[in-house]
């Protein structure tokens, strides 16, 4: 599930860099039984299956007696909505544990006793914390200084102003009767800097007016 | 990027059962010069490229001319913020094209003429549109009638009453000192149900009390 998200593009260039490290983990390797099993039924009789606590707690012993963690994650719809603001934070940190769920979800007694942050990537459901972390993973590696070719590019991004990016265009100036707006093709860049700043205003207005509130 | 995503678990299971067809496609198949340039330098100097409309629409009047599309789906922070009641309603299309940007985003005719829906899978930035299209897929794919194995398991997730899930336990009933609530082992279900409401309840109201507005 997740050796394609990480071994492609920006993350996997972040990782020959040298500037990332990720490593992932199978809590089957920390089971005892024969069988590796990692979920059971869950307590009072509810539809699905949970994940037990006992390879989760041999795992992350295991991992916080080789170093330290800034924050060990829980991906969960219960958890801190993720946003910019949240990923530039953990960006900062020099070493994070995402623990996917899956199923019905983890014995809670791991959130209570393991876990030290929650994040939900969006108020919808999903097969499993997997794409969750990889998203986490995603939105927190490309801002990494040296991550992204041009670090002027992460910058002019959505959300970094609270503000949406104004639109983009590339060549052909005409396609099937479409154009591009003549004000970019005019070569006059403090017309083009305030067409921009207007556009992202106008849009963020629109589309989001929310962002613009906080 | 996508084969890991789409290869794994509900996914791969809903594809065996013949319950939905998932197919990937490469924009380079649709250029038509030597290097299958895909991406251009944007026009009025911001830094990063930008996909090109002409692979784009090369690409999707090819899809189109095969089958009806309900909608033709753009993955970007403008979008309209995907949620669990949006999961649900694109659950019943029949046929959906996603198209994922990359770069600072897709020449914006594409999105003016060609886009039907533009869905965010949330307020962070990613690399590219890939892993909020496989977000949306399996959050779409999980909940279409016959992919899960228990229907009762996904009518109890978190966000399909606007309640978050009540914690769930699973053996051992100690571990490490820390029990299971009593009343999940008391065999006595109408006091579990009762537990089990009052929890969600009370999880909401203190993580989320934004959802129970709605």
């Amino acid at each position: 599930m997740l050796d394609g998200p990480f071994s492609e593009s920006i993350i996997k260039r972040a990782q020959d860099k040298g500037l990332v490290e990720i490593h992932t983990h199978d809590l089957r390797d920390w089971t005892t039984d024969v069988r590796k099993t990692v979920d059971d039924y869950p307590y009072g009789g509810e539809a699905g299956m949970v994940m037990m606590i006992e390879p989760i707690y041999r795992c992350i012993e295991e991992l916080k007696s080789q170093r330290d963690y800034d924050e060990i994650i829980y991906t969960s719809p219960d958890g801190k909505t993720h946003n910019q603001v949240q990923a530039n934070h953990l960006s900062t940190m020099k070493n994070i544990i995402i623990l996917c769920g899956h199923y019905k979800g983890v014995d809670h007694r791991v959130r209570e006793n393991l876990i030290t942050m929650e994040i939900s990537i969006g108020d919808y459901v999903l097969t499993g914390g997997e794409l969750a972390a990889a998203i986490i993973t995603d939105s927190v590696v490309r801002i990494i200084p040296g991550c992204i070719g041009d670090e002027a590019s992460a910058l002019s991004d959505s959300f970094q102003d609270n503000l949406l990016a104004p639109p983009v265009y590339t060549r052909p100036s005409e396609f099937n009767g479409w154009g591009v707006p003549p004000v970019l093709l005019s070569g006059n860049f403090a017309e083009i800097d305030k067409w921009k700043d207007a556009q992202s205003i106008e849009r963020t207005q629109r589309l989001r007016p929310d962002l613009m509130e906080e």
